[in-house]
């Protein structure tokens, strides 16, 4: 059926089309079933909704990025065809009964997902089906190497290309804007792209954005990172594996990541900017990804092992993640915490540390002797400082860039004690959402300034944190939700009270420890 | 946030909520994402879409059936809020790591299904981790409540009740329109209700909808039942066990129906009508739900023990279905040939043999003496007949009811043997192909008359099956299907050549069998 295309300014989780009730019966097509829409150029499937008077009868309605993915002209005549099941479907079942899929099969299951073919419905399928059965590792090179199809990929005028990753879920994790200077300042190649925050206060692409753009295409980042020797470019526009983000939408509201597609996820994006050398950092802890440390040395096994099949030489280090990386979270407050660094700050020592360990597996990698200790000289001596703000000037920054230039939220908010003693619990869960509360990762001033870390003393109505926000009205629900919270618990403090009791507990407390106990940073 | 309620007349699968991209960030949602919208009166869970321009600032468009379903006054204030997580999530991915559910957390999940509070990525993880992992029986009885609670329940002024269902899968199983006046006519109350097609050519209550109402509440039904024994009402209208029918929106695309979820949609509309004797007619074979011996005797195990933990006495009839029962698939043709069984012809015998086996099972549950002997008795001295027609009529139809008044689609088309022989294959899924593309179920006069079924002995150029349709176009659809399908085989046919060969294979047979081979019904 030939039908008028007309623009519905309205976003969707997945391709939609509306079709007027009439033409849906004579199609025969109902509600969330499947139609194929194409002109002479190109053609997408959608998922359909019907209406009788949003779109008249010769009209098909498309929503939003569709629309534009599609691009027919003004008014253009558009065929309408029901389609059938996608084949993919039927490989997703044998999944989700438990067989081992083929080379050819994963092939056809990630085209359809990066062409939008599936709908929300089966790509939940497909996840969960991951997520319970598992793929072996042959499986997870084949889903690595089809999400790399799918996508651009990059070659370099030099190799070999030396890579970088964290696994996400610690807080505060900013070193990447110190590990990718030091490596590029060490005359090693790496074209590092990053992705934005999903469920976290800010990925290290939200971070660079409030000092540089990080919105390039792949032509582009190869120019800065040939021109530069490094990048901090955001992968979502470079087009990488674009499979992956369309899989992470529905990930995201289960709170689910099956271990192989969070495999071929990482591998991915590394394999299309041909890397060699990778170096991967695992924090492990309650509140991240990867909980034990059984499970994250079964990642490192599953990394380095994958990383032979794919022609990548993989290195891993398992780091504490079971409170921030440093003192800062959220965009602005870890972008300054991070150019404070590179500007020669000893503090805190935290991400220097892990900066300067991850920077040194990968001058390792390349040949170089002691390589954290060289990557500590490359840091103090300003290298690393500069080179970092030749990769700022290439991404349209300011290439005289000072952290007292980045502007961080103006209204704040301290949580203080309400006793002395000493920090014992840090919740990294909670912390998050107290800075997402205030604003991260959108509003790039807003997060959360740690004072106090675990084993820090504190003294009665001594600061533990503040809250930064953009805005007086965002403040107000980060304080809201801060009544509901604890994230940073001092030794014998009461969490609860249960059952509740109406009358007021007093806890009393005689003595306050000394200044020799440990300090945690 | 209040907002004014805007209807947006467009049906979409999810309760959709539409907000202008302003309100979305101030309220700090984004499109997928879950908000509550609530008057004094009543509230429901919706997934967001933004816009620029459908709704304007201040305004909350709100989609179809949503907007019915909460029922805002013209102009309403809308209370809009961002919701958390449904609790349920934490319990699906709980079963989805393989553990067993609590009956709290079950009647959470099923309590957010009905309420319409989950969204398809979190329902699909829901069957998918039930299709991968399973439920105990303990869990199953348990889910089975939930579904009940969560509807309406009737209850009769007299007991016992008695039911019957038949698992689907089987085309032309239109035994029940010959069962329920059966039972009726031998004193026992049945008040039946059944589903409509999902991917059949007919549900029961399509073919019963072509010459009375099937949509009743659960008064209503009360009252048909208490006056004529029986009913042939629609499930769906009566809104029992109404989570089943959302459960099934997302099946349905995947083509999966988890044992459990099937055990419990079965036994919670029955239990809702306080059934105590059920007879349960499974078939079995290639192209049915159930397609082996083992696994028909592992449901028949699980309804039996199910039916004890819920207060049900269960019998369960295996039945042959590797083809259809009888010869006519479609809701007029079905029609047609049930009427005119219950008006005395003795023809398809199939049809006749399963649904006095069926009847009679539950006539000996009702304590008497040789139940199927008493069903054809009952069958064959019009009893049912006239049970039927006072059924009809209670249900608003025409109380001297012929099957001369059934009107089958007037469009026709032969589909013809090439050779001599006898039929040895019948395709189930193929039929119900080749029905639903000539209109079946919407257009009730489609669907196919077969004229040969297995062991029926066939001449070159004699009709297998004819094609009925109601229009001239969907005829041709289906005979264009009909080319590609083989859903009637004939022994020696050419099925199928591989590799594809251009120059014609000349199959040469010099005999034709003689009518002493066996002949099917």
């Amino acid at each position: 059926m030939q039908l008028k295309a007309k623009y519905i300014d309205m976003e969707s989780a997945e391709y939609t089309a509306v079709l007027n009730r009439d033409d849906a019966l004579e199609i025969g097509v109902r509600d969330g079933d499947r139609v194929r829409i194409k002109h002479e150029r190109s053609s997408i499937v959608t998922v359909l909704q019907t209406t009788v008077t949003v779109v008249q009868k010769g009209e098909v309605g498309i929503l939003g990025r569709a629309y534009i993915d599609l691009g027919p002209d003004p008014d253009e005549l558009i065929e309408v065809v029901a389609t059938s099941k996608p084949e993919s479907i039927e490989f997703i079942k044998k999944k989700m009964n438990g067989k081992e899929l083929s080379t050819e099969e994963i092939r056809t299951i990630v085209n359809d997902i990066a062409s939008h073919t599936l709908s929300n419905i089966e790509l939940t399928a497909y996840v969960s089906s991951l997520h319970i059965n598992g793929m072996n590792l042959r499986e997870t090179a084949d889903l690595t190497l089809a999400m790399v199809e799918t996508g651009e990929t990059i070659k370099f005028d030099r190799s070999p290309v030396f890579d970088f990753h964290s696994i996400g879920g610690c807080p505060g994790n900013k070193i990447t804007l110190i590990v990718v200077p030091i490596v590029a300042a060490a005359g090693l190649l790496i074209p590092k792209t990053s992705s934005r925050a999903i469920s976290s206060a800010a990925g290290t692409s939200d971070i660079v954005e409030v000092f540089c753009n990080v919105d390039f295409d792949a032509n582009k980042l190869r120019n800065i990172a040939e021109s530069t020797g490094g990048a901090l470019a955001w992968g979502g526009s470079v087009n990488l594996a674009p499979a992956d983000d369309l899989i992470i939408r529905v990930e995201y509201p289960l709170g689910i990541d099956p271990h192989a597609q969070l495999l071929a996820s990482v591998m991915s994006k590394k394999k299309a900017v041909g890397a060699e050398f990778l170096a991967i950092d695992i924090p492990v802890g309650a509140g991240t990804k990867v909980p034990t440390m059984e499970q994250a040395q079964a990642y490192a096994k599953d990394f380095v092992e994958l990383g032979e099949r794919l022609g990548i030489h993989v290195e891993c280090a398992i780091t504490y993640g079971e409170q921030p990386v440093g003192r800062a979270i959220g965009p602005a407050l870890e972008a300054r915490e991070a150019i404070r660094i590179l500007e020669g700050d000893a503090h805190p020592s935290s991400v220097i540390e892990k900066a300067c360990g991850m920077a040194g597996m990968l001058l390792d990698m390349g040949g170089m002797k002691r390589g954290e200790a060289r990557a500590r000289e490359i840091l103090m001596s300003g290298q690393a400082l500069s080179k970092f703000r030749e990769i700022v000037a290439a991404q349209g920054g300011n290439p005289e860039i000072k952290s007292t230039d980045i502007r961080v939220g103006e209204y704040t908010h301290d949580i203080s004690s309400k006793m002395c003693g000493y920090v014992n619990g840090i919740r990294n869960k909670e912390l998050v959402a107290l800075a997402r509360a205030a604003g991260a990762p959108k509003d790039k001033g807003a997060g959360i300034l740690l004072h106090k870390k675990r084993g820090n003393r504190v003294d009665d109505g001594e600061a533990l944190f503040t809250i930064h926000a953009d805005s007086r009205a965002k403040l107000e629900q980060a304080i809201e939700l801060s009544r509901k919270f604890n994230p940073v618990t001092v030794e014998g403090m009461i969490l609860a009270k249960l059952p509740y009791v109406s009358r007021t507990t007093v806890i009393e407390r005689t003595f306050c420890p000394g200044p020799s106990a440990p300090q945690g940073d």
